[in-house]
């Protein structure tokens, strides 16, 4: 008979698992040994970019992604990281290491203690399975349910005793599990009409739209045939829609007054793939302007049940778009009032996040994607930079740092065909530099954009909105990154003008040998919101 | 009336808080704005690294140390460190700020959703004050949980909209809560005369024996006058017993069998501080030689429930050796037979992490303190460094790597008196990197000791002592440790040569302006227990 070490890479491989992201324990040790050479390790030297490289490559591939952690420290220090995947309903299962079963009841050195309370609330279920025999079906079924909707993270504990055990069963049982809703025929029926009755309709994109496949094509289209004005939603952590479509309006300001305000004039907003909505900051008002509905398409049941406004259908965002397109009339409607470019003044010596963006949005390359968590310039990226193709932009879904360094990484590997590109700051990159080792180790062309303001700039802003003051630790000391990323063996330019700026990102997204950072002082100051 | 921030920062200055260990984001603004002047804020770049910091420095003072850190991503960032923490008992009130209550049913940006579920398992409590007005009340609640045996860290959610509500008391009501426990007179009595008539006792000095005031030196006092061998527990986090005492045998191997074989001869085993016991790895056998008891002193009634062996007396282990140093009756049993000191062979133009340590104890400080994650060498650390005093020695307490640079950087602020050395890896420096950050910035005296090999040194002992092959990412790629250590400020030297390597020991620890790194080059392979 086979032993269950046997029969879990068998049922993994046939899953089709290409790639394992993990940081190696004793406990694992186990489930690792002759690890299958078709497959690929991805070593990360600290869980939260195990788990942030995980993530992204999930979100990229739109596959359930296999992530192996050390017991309950290795575990502990990814949770950041996992909170992130699960805001971003990445389809990750994450395994760790657990002690012999023999000793667990003693609490043993490197037990995880109470291993299915540990990743919660963060994960969608947390499973030990109860014999060594049942390891590969609860694997099975956390595969499942991670990519049933809403996808999401899905923990193992795996005794580290199991894997020598004999199996049950000399082969795994594969299945396949559909889950893709789509609305009633009479809900999208009803729908088109709302929208083709109302006087002034605008689409609203969530992430949920890019990560649906073919739901960014349908964005598009509904939006050209009904003359829709679109908007990101707030807080959007991938992009749904073209942002060089003549109808793009922007990303929508985040405070529940600043939204009512932002669609003034409207009379029905329809929202696909985003909760309505991800408030932040509290600035209280109406939710909507005065006699507008809103009608919002998620794939996520709470979500749909807990907005404040609004009906809500609960399906596929892309396939109830593409439904939408085919039910829906073309619309009589003028094209919508072309956006004003944000007004930035040229640079000259030094740099500010908003001329970095402009420099930048001339040389992103069309196939570009950006993976940030920088709030730095925000609206000159979306200004000057464009999104053109699904899978081009990936934001810290829970807001969580240290998202962009693992995460580029993990869209790099996903994508290797496309120019990628991590946004950070000389804050933020410290929540998850260990990254740089894995970009350099496999080589990754990626290009790394680190705006250094010597602060937390953005809290400083937010400081400004709250008009409160003496909050101690905004401003960094001594960090040099060009030092820090040799340590790594990536080489690095710092430069704070804005010819230099250009060369740089042309070289960088020309080079094919490895990472590269483009260390770009800037002015300090962050605006909220911009 | 006082706000809730005026309460809430009374009632910390008068529970005796005088630093603040954080990460802060926009969600802690209005609690740390106007920060006291006269509290220092101490700020690390990354969760993990605040955690570790705050948990050293609570085990190094004994006092209970506040933590703030920033939602659900920042407490889940930390979660690593935090089981580390409540596996050292480590006084910690771990604060998070929180979205306002007024958006919280609908999970906007940067919610800690489900907030008092993330911290567990690892925290004894987890608090969220159902109205702003009980946030003193539930602070100081915290502060004393924290503080009662078992220690451990406690959590509380801070909802940000908290601080500019009127607070309910003009004055927070300040509360002292005594809880170390006393074994019953009898308990005591009966437990002498069982050591006094034992043919060969032998006592076990954990972790807590050194947590508690008066412990180390009751252990030591003990051991003279009944002439008992002493051993610290498996795996223990603190050492509770001088090292240079002739009657101190080392530490236990961790195996279930190998204590047994450790502790044959032995009749009576008496354990204070330590849970029965802290076993890895898996090594079946007899718990205890035939035919000897065993005593567990220790303060966590759980620990003392769950030990598959023995009888246990819950009660604070100092107390109680000191009730035993009262009751009992001097021994006349020979002095138990020095240790043989372990053979290591004279360095000359390469080391060994064996090596290493024989040229550190030649010059390690009377009053140094060692902060450590490191297995490479163990057994020789233990035979050639001496601990004279309580507070010597700090391991990462639930085995998870990243706590010995920001730990070393807790002692020492804990400590300005004393020489600390943080000893780690070139695999497990890269869990607590951003620490380093910390230290530079508050020019902290400590030194630093990197033994470089190349690889996870111990999972490949490990996975000799399991004869299992075929294991990824056990081999370290390109990391230079003096451009890192550069990065943050940091210099450094690097040798793999005796010579230098006593020089640069000596000289870091005359130093006093700021820390320093020694890179020690040592041969790959690590011996599991050794």
């Amino acid at each position: 008979m086979p032993t269950v070490h046997d029969a879990t890479w068998t049922l993994l491989r046939r899953l089709g698992v290409r790639k394992v992201f993990g940081n190696p324990g004793s406990t694992e040790m186990p489930f690792l040994k002759d690890f299958p050479s078709n497959m690929e390790y991805v070593l990360g030297l600290h869980e939260s970019a195990v788990v942030g490289m995980a993530d992204a490559y999930a979100q990229a591939t739109g596959e359930p992604t296999l992530v192996n952690l050390h017991t309950a420290a290795g575990l502990g220090n990814a949770m950041g990281a996992i909170i992130n995947a699960a805001a971003a309903n990445s389809p990750l299962v994450i395994t760790a290491g657990q002690q012999v079963r023999a000793m667990l009841s003693l609490e043993p050195f490197l037990a995880n203690v109470d291993a299915t309370t540990l990743p919660k609330p963060a994960v969608k279920a947390a499973f030990e399975p109860a014999r060594a025999q049942d390891v590969p079906a609860v694997l099975a079924r956390a595969f499942h349910l991670a990519c049933l909707a809403p996808r999401g993270p899905v923990f193992v504990s795996l005794p580290m005793d199991d894997f020598e055990q004999e199996a049950e069963a000399a082969e795994p049982v594969i299945r396949r599990v559909a889950g893709r809703a789509m609305p009633e025929p009479e809900t999208v029926r009803l729908l088109a009409k709302r929208l083709a009755e109302a006087r002034s309709p605008v689409l609203v994109v969530g992430a949920g739209v890019d990560a649906a496949p073919g739901g960014f094509e349908a964005a598009a289209e509904l939006a050209t045939r009904l003359q829709l004005p679109v908007w990101l939603a707030p807080n959007a952590s991938r992009v749904g829609f073209p942002t060089d479509h003549p109808n793009f309006r922007g990303v929508l300001p985040s405070g529940i007054a600043w939204v009512s305000d932002a669609l003034t004039g409207h009379d029905f907003v329809l929202v696909a793939g985003a909760p309505v909505f991800q408030y932040y900051p509290y600035a209280p008002g109406s939710y909507l302007p005065e006699g507008c509905d809103l009608v919002a398409i998620v794939d996520d049941p709470d979500a749909a049940a807990r907005a404040p406004i609004g009906d809500a259908i609960v399906a596929d965002p892309a396939l109830a778009l593409r439904a939408l397109v085919e039910a829906a009339p073309g619309a009589a409607r003028p094209m919508p009032t072309p956006r004003t470019p944000l007004e930035i003044p040229a640079a000259v010596d030094s740099l500010t996040a908003e001329q970095v963006y402009d420099i930048l949005g001339q040389v992103f390359p069309d196939d570009g994607v950006i993976v940030t968590e920088s709030m730095n310039g925000g609206a000159a990226m979306w200004d000057r930079v464009k999104f053109r193709r699904p899978g081009s932009f990936y934001f810290c879904a829970a807001g969580g740092l240290g998202f962009s360094l693992p995460g580029a990484v993990g869209v790099q590997l996903a994508r290797p065909d496309r120019h990628v590109l991590a946004v950070t700051g000389d804050g933020s990159a410290q929540y998850g530099v260990q990254a740089l080792y894995t970009a350099a180790s496999l080589r990754l062309p990626l290009t790394i954009l680190l705006l250094a303001n010597g602060e937390y700039g953005i809290l400083k802003g937010f400081g400004e909105y709250l008009a409160m003051g003496g909050v101690p630790g905004l401003d960094l000391d001594y960090l040099d990154y060009e030092k820090l990323a040799a340590g790594y063996g990536i080489p690095a330019v710092r430069t704070g003008r804005p010819d230099e700026l250009a060369v740089a990102f042309q070289k960088a997204f020309a080079a094919s040998d490895g990472p590269r950072l483009i260390i770009a002082d800037v002015a300090p100051g962050v605006r909220l919101g911009g």
